[in-house]
């Protein structure tokens, strides 16, 4: 047997939420290891238990690193990314302008133009975009993006009907977990006994990162899928979560019993090559009349698998659905884990 | 200055949640006043504050009430009644034969061809119906319905648009409390952190009444509004107000601000004779981003107004928005008081 | 009939969540009226409408008010302040050095043993220790304090015991609503599905307080009450009221009867004077097994009154029992307006 | 390797909260394996997936078991009983006198005088009271019974300290979650945005399970434990996990270093023979100034070990303190569970 050195990964952004569950997921991961934690100027220099307040138990290996200053310099060349928008507009170019394979979970850059925005079970063609970026040809650094976390369920969910039965109209509205808005995130005050029908862009986001995941590459460019689409975002009082009511008009006929069958059947790339993050079943649908719900349904594939229910015909469209997601792990750290998985599969990160 | 006496109205179940509702709105009631509380056999010859988990102050004379057998002996004439449609499906043809205007909050009658199912601001006229019941002609007795408490926040924020610029389409996704489901109804294990994405029946109630509230009277009959709709329902774990995420596709073009004026000035029969229990504006528009919200607008026009937010243009019909409306008081007993306000104002309660 | 002008008084800390239930509790005031709002420097000059994220109804003259710079320069003379500790111990100094009565919710000074600690039911007579301060005998200003929201409830019900069995031994743990931490306050993810056993310094708050409150003023000091005490706080997902588990040892033997009588015939100074915010009855026993709640038994007296419940012995002291207050009421503005109340009835308003 | 054949057991009461656990816990489970399933009248004969409403992935062997009548006839010799105390005290000595061994988490023979009362970290001794029982003289059936959840964290946390420094006074406030009163259990209008400072019977079960678990078996009877005991329970909005604060006054003095040291070290029998369901640490203290916490804390020791934290001078007593135990696992099934672990290893199961 050949010995076998896991590739060293950094996180940067490691102090908050998504950072945290970045640490969980990568604590007993095959094939990368966490040697470096970035964060903001205000905790680097600690050690990572003291800059951070983490909630459940620590690997102690992670727990004595001293958390770095956020720049590329003395950076592993593969770089997991979990800043706010603003930080990374800044930040994440200097990594790939220093040769880092950037997997960021940020929305910085998920639009741009050269930038994939992946999703490993539903395009993972897209990652050749990044030999368009003008950092892979400097320095064979890139940044390669995983959607926002209300949008990566409802796609998960949409690509395999897309597929088979062309896809022309969808209708979707959200209820998201407040662990969506990160750490503090939403107020106590704001969210018990209550709903906020508002989330800041996210409703943008949806629509266009929609198009843009099931569009196709064609040349050294994505073209949008041709979809009209319509979302509304909503945050309730879950922890983790999001639950989404969608209605759709397909580009065919299709029976219950053969969208069903659809989902069940998916499997992609991520399931062939067994990628270590990917679920043996990326869609799981649930014949009870009342289910999904996130209390119950949201660990299935240990929190990386999207579950469906209620599938019955729309009054207006073709069908209506619920679609239920993991938005800490499937929306964000366990979605840029996986396409570093896509992206090291690909020879990406040799 | 002359002496004026109130009418007596009984309540049907009245222990329950929307039971105590009635009580409550009907403790300073200028033209009603409580003189006769049904119950179940359980409850029955029991004081009523012993019968009822009452959670707030009760009103001293009604505490002192003993409770009734659910039979129209003794009854006064005007019942409000607040039963499960099961049991309403016997009872209130047993009142509307003896002669009781029956007004009902339960859906067993609702869709009934010859019953009224009105919302005095949208479909006051459709009261006359109630003159083709077989009860009416024969003791003049009538049973007199109002929608479900998700119907019409909705119908109040739709109505108004309809008249304007006429309606096509109608896609609602709800968010609804807890105490829509009566007490004990929804088990704290099944919504503390969680999503319900099924309502039974729920979704057929909302997408046919709709139909019939918006509708026109011809004849002796209700001709359904031609109006497609979509409707998908969810529980949250909120204790009262149900939000709901709406698009609308309109007969003719608006502009938003022709759609905010036209909520706004949006004035009819209550208003004008002053009802007791109509609020001054019946839909009022927010401008803030981020509402309406339950917890801190539910209880405009104490809860008998329809808070609408969020106007902005829908990605594939004309415009979406939220709605919110108190499910217990304008979606059920304050509900069934404004309806028989209505009919006292008609004369169909002397 | 004489015309009578109301007292112009000013709010510092305007735009938080005490300074709202401020601008709330005196919109209908019949003594004073609100003249003058201040907050920190990133909210002045703003009109308050802008400067606050306020939540429900705004009254118009408040809403178009501009916020003043947090000193007292233009201030009115009477200041209810709602500042943060560090913020008071800076700010409430100048305002009592310029001339003005600060009626303060802070900790910042409740201790210091020249200013007065005043619950009016309970020791009306200590607001004589103002006259004590510096800046009274130098300008006639003054600084005069209300308890923590979570010693106020817990002292309301053990005043009347103290004075006619003697008290000896308090045991208190606390389950502390998120409105208590201000706003933001307390994340969502924190608290929801959660109890968190800390709120920082809240137990020696308790401890001290209490003491102090129970305490006699001997010639110009006060001198605490020999009470020995344990609490523990905890914060639970309630949105307003603060409930408390108590065991108590009397200084001589009462039965059930005559302590609920004792709490039940209690009526102090604010009640015999009638003052403007004084519940009719500040102590009320709730006879029924599991009360009271903070959902439904929060509003008693108006935000002002204790409820107190299950009075059953206790194994190790006297008897133990249950207490609810409502923690932004009775426990901080409307607490400090009653204090004013009390100022005004006894000439140091004047 | 010699073949290994795991003890078939029963489950009474299988379809509830607490039943559902046990299922899960047994999945894969090295001694035992579930062979039989009873629940009442009414889903006797269905197949267990259709009378349970099974909330997560139910094992597919389990699924397709048919839910048997509850009588002992074609029961297997171990039986874990999950039932209401009620329908235990009818129910379980039948099963005991045909020979049974009932591992019983009801309360109903708790506190019967030949009845052990057992925490297999605490006072594994107590089980050879079994033999004293009239079931075991007559058919080698017994009753052995495990705390109320509410008693068992509580306990475990007192246990190391009561031997090594002596007992002798405690006040224990809890804040209990909603899974402890099963399913439906607590309405959600019940406890959103509330506390319910009453759990019927609780207190009493508290204070006299745990001097019967801290006492002395001597000749053929069990010495309760000479201590003053205090207890206030109280339910909160939490899913799963006990909170309690507690003071304590001990037989000598200790330091709060002694007293860390003496949790942390403390391993009893079941952790010396290995027992599966045993935590390697039963009790874990947590020196963050604000935990334990039941979101966070809830899953140390697979749900079996008890979190402790806060340690912190009383000033009434000697020490105050926190306490946090799962109440479905350690505080119902795996309590039962690991009890049926110590009778086999002390032979009784043969």
């Amino acid at each position: 047997m050949t010995s076998f050195r896991k590739t060293p990964v950094g996180i940067l952004g490691a102090t908050g939420v998504v950072g945290q569950r970045f640490i969980q997921l990568l604590e007993h991961h095959p094939w990368f290891e966490v040697a470096w934690l970035a964060a903001s100027d205000r905790s680097a220099g600690l050690p990572y238990a003291e800059a951070t307040k983490w909630r459940t138990a620590l690997p102690a290996n992670v727990a004595r690193m001293t958390v770095s200053p956020a720049a590329p310099e003395g950076a592993p060349k593969v770089i997991f990314a979990a800043l706010d928008a603003g930080i990374a507009q800044e930040l994440e170019p200097k990594f790939a302008a220093a040769g880092c394979a950037v997997v960021s979970n940020s929305s910085a850059f998920r639009m741009q133009e050269d930038v994939p925005l992946v999703i490993p079970e539903v395009n993972p063609d897209h990652v050749r975009l990044l030999e368009t970026q003008k950092w892979f040809r400097d320095s064979k650094g890139f940044i390669v993006t995983n959607p926002n976390c209300s949008a990566i369920g409802l796609v998960m969910a949409l690509a395999p009907l897309q597929r088979k039965f062309g896809l022309e109209k969808v209708f979707v509205v959200t209820m998201q977990a407040v662990s969506g808005a990160g750490y503090p995130g939403v107020a106590s005050l704001d969210i018990l006994g209550n709903v906020i029908p508002y989330i800041a862009k996210e409703e943008q986001k949806m629509e266009e990162e929609t198009r843009k995941l099931l569009g196709s590459l064609n040349g050294s460019g994505i073209k949008d899928a041709q979809l009209a689409m319509s979302a509304q975002c909503n945050r309730v009082a879950v922890e983790d979560g999001h639950t989404e009511s969608v209605s759709i008009k397909l580009g065919t006929n299709a029976s219950a019993e053969e969208i069903v069958a659809t989902w069940s059947d998916f499997r992609e790339l991520p399931q062939e090559k067994k990628l270590p993050s990917a679920p043996p079943q990326p869609v799981i649908y649930d014949v009870a009349p009342d289910r999904p719900q996130p209390r119950f349904d949201l660990e299935r594939g240990a929190g990386m698998a999207t579950s469906v229910g209620r599938l019955r015909p729309c009054g207006i469209f073709d069908w209506k659905f619920t679609v239920l997601s993991h938005n800490t792990i499937r929306g964000a750290a366990g979605a840029a884990l996986l396409n570093a998985e896509l992206l090291k599969c690909q020879g990406y990160l040799d």
